[in-house]
């Protein structure tokens, strides 16, 4: 699918792989947002054209994260939006914050391609679903996207309605694929070539165990503020600049975050958990530039909310506000939240794009050094 | 309690009583807030001073609205806050946006008492709960106003801590006081005299025969907005000044509108019912102006959530999104707001306070005429 | 452009044109949002296909709202977005929200066609801003909604990139086609035939002459619930059924507002006149039912904010915000709205769309009757 | 004024004055928010009461910031408050979200005195002010408060009127006192003594040497989520327990932030500006625990807005949006409200109070030695 001629072969380690832990709770077997059970993500990456070649030189892509492997319209999960830096072209945030249910994949892609990935999602949503705008209402597609001009010849579109259907339909368990790749092939983060990664948490026994994970499309930052753990990195390694983009400081971009758990929550506590997105985020040093639009969405597989119920009403289950899983809950979010930005550094490789921009992969050997 | 020497025995009767309607839907049996069983309404009324006389003229009062008649602190009930016009000084919205629950009774007093009215709640909670800042954190004084100023002597804050516990302690069900009463004793609505109103809805046979009520403290609009019905009546009839107050354009002042009901809610639906107020307060004529600060709170009784819990997981109803009992929700809503307020007008008496001023009571009789 | 085989040439009558007047203010020359110097309109109409015809049957379109005849990118406009019932697909708006600019036309279309509405946005301003995404950052595309699945054939996407670029290309001052035009074509409105309406409310010449505009997409409401003026409709008439749509209450649907004006005010305040939206609305009867998403758009012209400033401060006007100003434009604001809705109401033709389901055009008769 | 008997005769050493940085920028010569012109600070403190003695234990008090030393009802200034989590009882929140002034002092206190801090304010505004509620409108007093229950007798209510007109008319340019001072005097943060903080960032030359001040009144955290710079503090020492509070787990608190700039803003973009408070916030280890209620105050004191302006217009400066100076206030924001945290943290000393808890001052050396 897409045309996927990636230079390198697999993301380079991530930092627990080195040795380096962040936060103090335990991630999952995976360390991904897949650690909660049922959670799906997909990518298709367009990789292609060189520097000085003839075509467009085009580095995107698209990636989907399904809270389940159902019919999502049928089975809603509930689900929060929160808007941290509105800079930003997220589609179905404000329903979202209405009816407190996502009902369709959320796909990330570039900034000028929201239009074919909501495209993607209404068709996969006909698809399913013969009943919508039938005899039933219609559908919220939810797309979030990071601004890849850096490196993509995002001006010439290149990303396709069958791009945004693969990625949802290739939606699978299991390990997910970190830094260029789906829609963080072309991103940049602190200066630093970055786009997606993914992390997770799992609470302690005694809280039943429930999972946090999540997963980021990380493309913002300045490389002077770039902090990881108690590492200021920023004030120690410099990226090279291999571009004349005299005009542009690195600060512009943009963080999507997505929240997944297992915990039984309601929309407004989401929404909560979901606010927690910028305290992970400005522990890797971001102060949310202006230019910085920040996006995060949570939902939760502990229940899932018919489109055609049984009952005119239903029972939902919500965590005890003062107990012991919120806070953890909290706790969880924000530290997925940061993972899963360093993941996004430390496994992405060095790629070159349009302009002859070089986004670099992040040395980790200081890193490693300090955090022995 | 207080000083109370209205020299007036009782409401005015409402449109009802005079083969009025408004709306399409069905009142319960006292066509008031406590409609929606265990629903309290106290009020301390503060009527002392004649014009032309030595002391003060004290125009002003307390009302509380208790979602039932326990301990509120030990006992929450899901609730929601929306700001529809933030000129206003409400206390305790944004924890109730936080969290969506209402611990203590919303208690309704004038603008510049809202600081001994938060007082008094926490009087009442401290007294109540031993715990409070002690075994447990604290608790959400929930407080609106409006302001009476240009009946009542507003800066002699006649206001004390007794009044506001008296409010607290006599709130009874049954029959709701209307008119110049409590809180809405100083208020004018339309260029008339306003006050206090109620009303409510009996949702249909098989929707549950779920309650919805109202309760306003109307202080606002101008007399040529005023619409009761299909009655165009700032058209029709014009207050008559009695005052020099030519700076006054009878635009500033406020409405609080509080909605309960018996319904199944969660917190975010019982927003979304709470936005259903300004449609109300709409269909009365007002365009919310500059000066109206206008707050809505409104709650359910269908349930309680316990401050201490027995569980770390609690089942919470509610309705089904985007099935019959929502939109009948919304439409009693705001049809409840509608009649508060027409009530509050139709039962106020004429009211004389500082400076001479008079507010008027709506002569209903054009009304009477047009609806027949 | 498209396929307008509109069985029907124009327009009925204005309810103005019968004599009825609606609110207490004074509409501009053309009482359309065009009454704002330099705002243009665009349809592009899609009407099509018979009913027991061959093809699909389309009845759908396309509106394009514009502050001004200029490149919209490099010349902003302050704006604000307001959401009433967030049930709806609208896109753009938390960047206005953050940033209070519009920087792209309003483009308006049916529910499944929002993804090619932002293409065609997209498209539209790359053309015209080479430095988008190359030298600069990205372009904020702003889309609204309604459902027209009762006449149209939503699900068969009928609506074209190039509709899209028509509809702002050949948008112009001047009168605005209202009724079954452009997004309106498949729109219904308590129950009647729907669509666009337009008004507008010159303020009192000591407030300057400013001019208040609205333009609606009416697609909302219950029969039973239409208000005009003083004239409870829906309790008078009531629309023939022709449809077998035994699921439709009628109350699916919903509407968009966009309020334009040429006095000064800052976003915030643009924020403060878009909440009114509301107001309006509620006047034609609309308690804003659960299905019915309410987005209100509102920008000023009376400055321009340049991408490319020459100062890093810039100076902007804001109306004394307890002046006189506000409220007649708080005021303006609701009327305008509702009488376009009610405009919308008056001009729309009977049409005939899918599943052999007819909207009636709404009988003015009875109104002519009333408001003499 | 009020009994202030702390044991200790003033504030320890800043991280500053022992040779450690915090960020990257420069603070203004007191690095604090007077730094900001014509900004004042006043404190009145309440400590008495012996630990084992007679008496009540009080430690308590008030902290006002004013944004100059005029007539704030007059000439108000613009502003911005943002709700971090809103478990917390600010208030004059909704006013400031609504009009975007602020038009009182800022009054900090404990969260059961916030009553008569709303008491003071409306004492002092209409003792300065013959005109509000005669012949103009009301006034908005602002308060915000933490729970310092771990060491005061907060049930007592030991804040009276007269304290929080002292801490206004005491307020004074110059440097700030800290640490245990004011409404700072019993507060708790990351387990260590905490209370009031304040830091500066002067913007580079280049941006017109503007100014950002913060004040926070710091109470919330748990001890081993501190971070201060790079150092995991958290994970390296621990307070001591002289509790028996089996239930508390730290984590109650809250903390609030005041944010001051001399550079022209718009109160929407000071709404933008308080955002990035959790960003500082969550350097210093927080994730915004669900007992922590945060609140942001932002404002520019660049402009005022006059309560009886002479136009119906007024021009107002707002910075460039994209421009460098948005992202410096926002990166001086986040870096003065982290400094001022660990301002209050070192300043701090210990401090034993009801029920035989002590705060203890948190031990710096650790830091000494690592900032070498």
């Amino acid at each position: 699918m897409g045309s996927d001629s990636r230079p390198f072969a697999a993301g380079r380690p991530r930092p627990r792989a080195l040795g380096f832990k962040l936060g103090t709770g335990e991630p999952g077997p995976r360390n991904a947002i897949t650690d909660v059970e049922d959670v799906r993500v997909g990518h298709v990456t367009l990789y292609s054209g060189e520097v000085g070649g003839d075509g467009p030189i085009i580095r995107t892509g698209v990636t989907a994260v399904l809270p389940h492997g159902g019919n999502l319209f049928r089975d809603k999960v509930p689900a929060a939006a929160h808007v941290i830096n509105g800079f930003g072209k997220a589609v179905g945030v404000t329903q979202i914050q209405e009816l407190g249910v996502l009902e369709t994949p959320i796909v990330l892609t570039n900034t000028l391609s929201v239009g074919v990935a909501f495209d993607g999602l209404v068709e996969q949503a006909l698809r399913e679903n013969g009943e919508i705008c039938r005899s039933t209402g219609s559908v919220n597609p939810v797309v979030a996207e990071c601004n890849d001009w850096l490196l993509n010849d995002i001006r010439g579109r290149h990303v396709r309605l069958e791009h945004v259907l693969a990625a949802i339909e290739t939606a699978a368990e299991g390990d997910v694929a970190e830094g260029v790749v789906g829609a963080g092939t072309g991103m940049v983060c602190y200066g630093w070539k970055g786009g997606i990664g993914s992390a997770s948490r799992v609470l302690a026994g005694d809280l039943g165990g429930n999972v946090v994970g999540a997963l980021v499309l990380a493309n913002f930052g300045r490389a002077e503020d770039l902090r990881i753990g108690s590492v200021p990195v920023g004030q120690v390694v410099t990226p090279p600049r291999d571009s004349n983009l005299g005009s542009t400081s690195g600060a512009e971009g943009s963080c999507v975050m997505i929240i997944a758990t297992d915990a039984p929550a309601s929309a407004r506590q989401l929404g909560r958990v979901a606010r927690r997105g910028q305290s992970g985020l400005a522990r890797t040093g971001s102060f949310s530039e202006h230019g910085s639009g920040e996006y995060v969405f949570a939902f939760s597989t502990a229940a899932t909310i018919p489109h055609w119920p049984e009952k005119e009403v239903r029972a939902t289950g919500e965590a005890r506000e003062d107990g012991p899983l919120m806070d953890a809950l909290f706790e969880a979010a924000a530290e997925a939240v940061e993972e899963a930005i360093v993941n996004a550094l430390f496994t992405a490789e060095t790629v070159s794009g349009v302009d002859g921009f070089t986004a670099h992969a992040l040395p980790t050997a200081v890193l490693e050094v300090r955090s022995r």
